[in-house]
């Protein structure tokens, strides 16, 4: 299959006029971590003014996550503060990365499930070694309200080898994700190279956009140059960092700036 | 053989009391690109106010490169006008990217033999594909004079593969050389992993420090980041650029600062 094919067999999906997908450069995406309401509507505000692409709601760190409808007045509230930017709903469960929460998985499901009801997010991230039927729930949920699924794969101790890493991409896609994303730990620089490689040779053979990054200090380059192998999206830090290696949002465009007027 | 081990073995070349090789962070080398000597009298001032770590004069953009008193008193003026700043003496042949001039080779070499002898060049650039008797006499003369030598490989066509890029660096070490470089073109982002990795395991099985960069857009991210993989030099611009995709010293700073205060 050539490039152009693939590009063309590529789904694009569009959040605020902006393509996830296909774009020259990624998409910058700053969370939201704050636990309570006052917090994050206190965050929503300082992280929306930086102008990022996408705001990645990290419901783990909200203390009511166990009431459904303070969530999902909390993701309309946050909509509604975001100044038009999109938002993606993420609960990162202790396994992948995230803080650790009172709710049994199924009840996170429920979680999603109305929260995509809700219609008040525009993505959201569900992560793909979660259960058979729990994944399937929730990608029903998320296509019966037109609400793209990033299906997400995390390891914050090591980087595994190519191969595994190319099939965590592949996986996302057979699972039926319209993004796929994997986040690992790198434990030396040729582990950076593993995870841009795998990330590279996945974008040019699958169908969906994907989204990658080696975290930490190692990996801080592959939040600036990711995209150049087949990286989507970035996260940036507006106020709080959710993640080891995040940069500052001025940081990344300032880097971003630098290489578009880098001479060929 | 450990890596403290190899380390411990690693000549370090010492440039104005800082390291070449070993060091957290790479030396920032501007080159020199006058063709006149007003015009390198005006450059050494602009470049040298902004303090890289080294000059690389590219003698081959030097209009009186056949007149050797004018090559000899030109580096003079321009060490006295470096600010302290060491100066590295390069001829790029028209083979590996650099100017035409109306040399033979025969009278490069002896070119070198007389800047070595001045004394007023702290590390000579020769490169590693000349005739084995004129890369002989290029480091005789720089031995006796106890500079550095710089044996590189550049190719602005295309990217090698891992192993003819290992043998590169190992063939300058084998060849007596004080520093191995090489520089290559990129046709695709993994052309960009291949100079990262081969420079990565090279670092790690030889003895003498090393420098590469993959150049143009593509290869952006190795001029900031290359350090991380082995790189102890990269090159960036204080008033003209000598080769495709190097950036701005002030931008290059930007990015190390972020690297530095990026959490682990």
């Amino acid at each position: 299959m050539s490039g152009a094919e693939k590009a063309d067999m590529t789904k694009l999906i569009e959040l605020n006029g902006k393509p996830l997908g296909g774009g020259k450069q990624p998409l910058i995406c700053a969370p939201l971590v704050g636990r309570s309401r006052d917090q994050l509507l206190a965050e929503v505000h300082i992280v929306a003014a930086k102008k990022p692409d996408l705001l990645e709601w990290r419901v783990d760190f909200f203390d009511d996550i166990a009431d459904t409808a303070a969530v999902v007045a909390m993701a309309a509230s946050l909509r509604q503060n975001a100044g038009g930017i999109p938002l993606l709903f993420t609960r990162r469960s202790i396994h992948e990365g995230g803080e650790p929460i009172a709710l049994a998985e199924s009840d996170v499901v429920e979680l999603y499930r109305a929260v995509c009801a809700s219609g008040h997010v525009d993505l959201v991230d569900y992560e793909m070694s979660r259960a058979a039927g729990d994944l399937q729930r929730v990608q029903q949920a998320a296509r019966a309200n037109a609400i793209p699924l990033i299906m997400s794969y995390h390891n914050f101790q090591e980087t595994p080898d190519h191969d595994f890493l190319c099939q965590r991409f592949r996986q996302a896609e057979q699972l039926g994700a319209d993004v796929a994303k994997v986040a690992v730990m790198p434990r030396n620089p040729q582990d950076v190279l593993t995870l841009l490689g795998a990330t590279l040779q996945s974008s040019q053979q699958l169908g969906i956009p994907l989204i990658s990054m080696s975290m930490g200090s190692y990996g801080a380059l592959t939040r600036m140059f990711g995209w150049m192998f087949g990286s989507n999206v970035t996260f940036a830090v507006g106020a709080s960092s959710s993640a080891p290696g995040q940069i500052a949002i001025e940081d990344l465009n300032a880097v971003l700036a630098m290489v578009q007027k880098s001479p060929a």
